[in-house]
């Protein structure tokens, strides 16, 4: 295919991200990115109060879903402009979301907290991803799926996080029944923005997998939900059913209303929607099998296809067609990753490094990672566990916690900030280890985010996992993988793939692995698994800290409620 | 006893460290501290080169016996001056020194260092405690020792340490067989300087068993020190053994060359020698059964009387009279302790605390034990190993290393550094229940040393030992446990302990344990031990570690020869 069709057209993706949605408009011919425009949220995450003032819960994240629209009004005419592309000339547009993230609407689609006198009830708002006071709920759907041995708990590593649909759903299906009797669907917002802007609800096969327990083409049974809370029986049937859409396709046309908001063209293809993860891997020519691609920022996710299903341990999930249509796409996740550098630094490295770095013109990052460069292998003598946030995948439990062994008197800040670069990526080679030994193995491993700019980290890593490491070619990978998607929705290319080969870049093996340091790494990275498995399988150790944490910090909130008292 | 007799006698105590020396002026009736003085060693310690520039070998410390003179020249003068005491109301003079500091000299107790012709041969010199060059020898002593079933080896925790006189001796032998055959005498520092004072070698009981390997009478026989090397079988009654004095016994009197460098009376007492930490002892008045003595500073020295000779896994030593006359003297020893608090003060603290401690007019150490100070036990959630200086009491391994676990994104330098206190809790811990295993119970724990200041160390020691703390009242425990023992060997009381009980010093129950926190302490104590037998005992990880640290150091090393070679 030569680009010479798609010389002068040009597609828009949007990217939604926790705090501001992008939009990025692509050449479609070769992927050339020619303008974008960010929007912040103006109500950003909802965590300690409603826009009333009303106070919320600890652990409540919630969104304003004008927010969302505010972005098509704001960010895509602005990256129009900037582009100084002619709006008739595009041809499609598509969105990726964060996930999970929950808005509860009216049967036209409208948000529950849209509607008249619904607006001081919290659970009328969008629940973001990152809301987490639906564990106890959770917990109970991980206990009775287990009890009961049903089929879709290994295909989620078996457990569903407090972060997801069902979960989120018998939060606000206990906690606030009335509210839950008005919401007639309960959709994610990857496909409420498209609904906004084709006007059709189309549920995408990515979400409905991975985040709505979506398998084989069923959801959790009747009688599962039923005995998790009796009335719950119909959540499915009631609310979360609804055609599947398969990514790349077209939902529908731009509706008057989303022309008018975004300065395009009427009519024009509307992708069904996707997530910010997944959609990268074609943004970085990655949706072959075997090719593990890694979004590194302040944690990891970890997308690969493969036309082979299996359950691997403690994996996020595994959902046919969830990346690709006609493979399936299997999700890994590592919870800390860039904040663990970022705590680091920000919280154990001393004034006169902070001087240092003045003087030399460098962040505290880059003279760390200076310093941790000049290093042989193995030379600070420590090994860390990558758990400051628990860990994902393979152990998936959040009761865990760092750990750094190893320490002298000579240690040194830059020791231990190489010691946890390293850490994350033995925790990456226990994943990708973990899939080989289930049958799915990963030739190469793609970089996208934040983390691919420090090439020290890139070798680490290439040299950790002895594979060579390939680095998305474009900043926006998200914004980038949702043009792609539009130009296939549009029509200009047969598949992702095809497009993906076309419009998305890559630096294939930027990083190789040195035999020399990969064999002692091989060395660190035994003893690292060894600390994993005893530590994460076996002591108990890291459970009964934090429990004993859990317990004294009640002691304290306890002295300071009688000191409250005496005072009053 | 009224304190009427002794109300204007004085006795002098001298307390030679590491870097200098201290005399303290103290009245005999009752202990009053009435001046002192310190005076540095011209020479420090040499590391780097001997006087002459002639360079040493890494690990060598060595020291000029000289400097030990200038001391007695001028710190006993300005001490006697600052008290205002006459001169010639003074009894008694004694001294505490560094060991093992081991001194070679001819047949009259001249330093080898001292003949001329030998003042640029390294081993002529005084080799300091922390000589650390004579490893391999040591090794091979313990390795040897073991193999043969020495019935001492169980008396030194079954480990003989590289400071010691044999290993420090046959490094002599080995290495300038010359300066060996001329040495008639290997000499304590100890017992050197008291022989510079009454002009006799008498060997103090206390080096004699915990340094010198002096059990039941006997030091280590001719056929083992033949097994360890040909040649060696002779060096016990060619240049060790001598008469043994008891602690607190008069060595002989202050010769007049003494008299004339100290200001002090010809012919007044001089004491037996003894060691810094074991002296200080009776300066807090705990010379009973069951006292242990804790000197808390860089490290902890763990000192304590008994009635019954017990083998204790991992002591330093038992020795009979080795701290008072009629009891069996344990000895065991933390290797970091306050070390470990100032590296992570100077290391692993940001510039916001640094600013924090200067608005409030704190010092580092003080602003984090303020913060910490205020939690709960167990509220940081975390437990560390302090083993950053490798494991005296009672693993004996000094190839292991410091551990944090619990870490997350919330933990703050102040959680970190009372983890680190704890830690060092909960190594005394170990110590003091292994003593109480082995049929050695401690009942009391009293501390001196620098760390006494700490209150929240102090009440973190109190509440995780469960035992009442008590606090030395002196802020120069081993120069008053020398003046203690200079009046006894005045013949100013019977004994150390009644000397002790009039001129000691300790403020007893300083803090008790409280039982809520000491009920958390268990909990933490128990993760602690899991901990401490799991990477001190079974895993081996710290120990490849440290070997693969030493690999990697290594190829450094040959990477910048072939630089080297390369611009050459």
């Amino acid at each position: 295919m030569s680009t010479a069709p798609h010389e002068d057209t040009y597609v828009v993706g949007v990217d939604y991200g926790t705090l501001s949605g992008r939009a990025l408009v692509v050449r479609v011919g070769d992927g050339a990115e020619l303008g974008s425009a960010v929007t912040a949220y103006p109500h950003a995450v909802l965590e300690e109060t409603l826009p009333s003032g009303r106070p919320l819960p600890p652990d409540w994240a919630l969104q304003v879903p004008e927010d969302y629209r505010h972005v098509l009004r704001t960010a895509v005419p602005a990256a129009l402009a900037e582009a100084g592309v002619d709006p008739a000339r595009v041809v499609g547009i598509a969105t990726d979301f964060t996930a999970c993230t929950m808005v509860p609407t009216l049967a036209d689609g409208t948000p529950l907290s849209e509607v008249p006198g619904l607006e001081d009830r919290p659970h009328a708002y969008v629940k973001l991803w990152k809301h987490h006071a639906a564990q106890p709920q959770a917990d109970r759907i991980n206990r009775l799926a287990e009890e009961r041995g049903e089929a879709w708990l290994p295909r989620y590593g078996g457990l569903i996080s407090s972060e997801w649909e069902f979960a989120k759903g018998l939060q606000l299906f206990e906690e606030d029944p009335e509210l839950y009797d008005r919401t007639e669907h309960w959709v994610e917002a990857a496909d409420w923005i498209v609904w906004q802007l084709c006007g059709r609800y189309v549920r995408n096969a990515c979400t409905a997998g991975y985040k709505g327990i979506y398998q084989d083409g069923e959801y959790p049974s009747p009688a599962f939900l039923g005995a998790l809370a009796p009335g719950f029986e119909s959540f499915v049937t009631d609310k979360v059913e609804h055609p599947i859409g398969e990514l790349g396709r077209r939902a529908g046309g731009l509706t008057a209303e989303a022309a008018a908001w975004t300065g395009l063209p009427e009519g024009i293809a509307v992708a069904v929607g996707n997530v910010d993860a997944h959609v990268t891997a074609p943004a970085a020519q990655a949706t072959e099998p075997g090719q593990m691609v890694a979004i590194m920022g302040t944690s990891t996710c970890h997308v690969m296809n493969a036309d082979v299903l299996r359950e691997v341990p403690g994996m996020c999930g595994v959902v046919d067609g969830g990346i690709v249509a006609g493979r399936y796409g299997y999700e890994a996740g590592q919870s800390g990753v860039g904040d663990i550098f970022g705590w680091f630094v920000e919280t154990s490295v001393p004034a006169s490094y902070a001087e240092r770095a003045r003087a030399a013109g460098e962040t505290l990052h880059e003279l760390l990672t200076r310093l941790a460069a000049a290093q042989q292998v193995g030379e600070h003598g420590l090994v860390a566990l990558d758990w400051h946030s628990g860990n994902r995948s393979v152990l998936v439990d959040h009761e865990l916690s760092g750990l750094v062994v190893g320490l002298t008197l000579g240690t040194r800040p830059e020791d231990v900030y190489r010691a946890l670069l390293e850490a994350t990526a033995f925790g990456t080679r226990v994943i990708v280890e973990t899939f080989r030994d289930a049958g799915v193995p990963v030739e190469e491993f793609v970089v996208a985010g934040g983390l691919a700019r420090n090439h020290l980290l890139m070798q680490v890593y290439a040299d950790v996992l002895r594979l060579p490491l390939s680095v998305i070619g474009s900043a926006q990978g998200p914004a980038l993988g949702s043009a792609i998607h539009a130009a296939v929705a549009a029509g200009a290319y047969p598949d992702v793939t095809a497009a993906a080969a076309r419009m998305g870049r890559v630096h294939r093996n930027a990083f190789v692995p040195d035999e020399a340091a990969a064999q002692r790494y091989d060395r660190l990275f035994a003893e690292y698994v060894a600390l994993h498995d005893h530590l994460g399988r076996d002591s108990g150790t890291m459970r009964r800290l934090r429990a004993l944490r859990r317990e004294a910090r009640t002691v304290d909130l306890r002295a300071t409620d009688q000191l409250e008292g005496a005072h009053a």
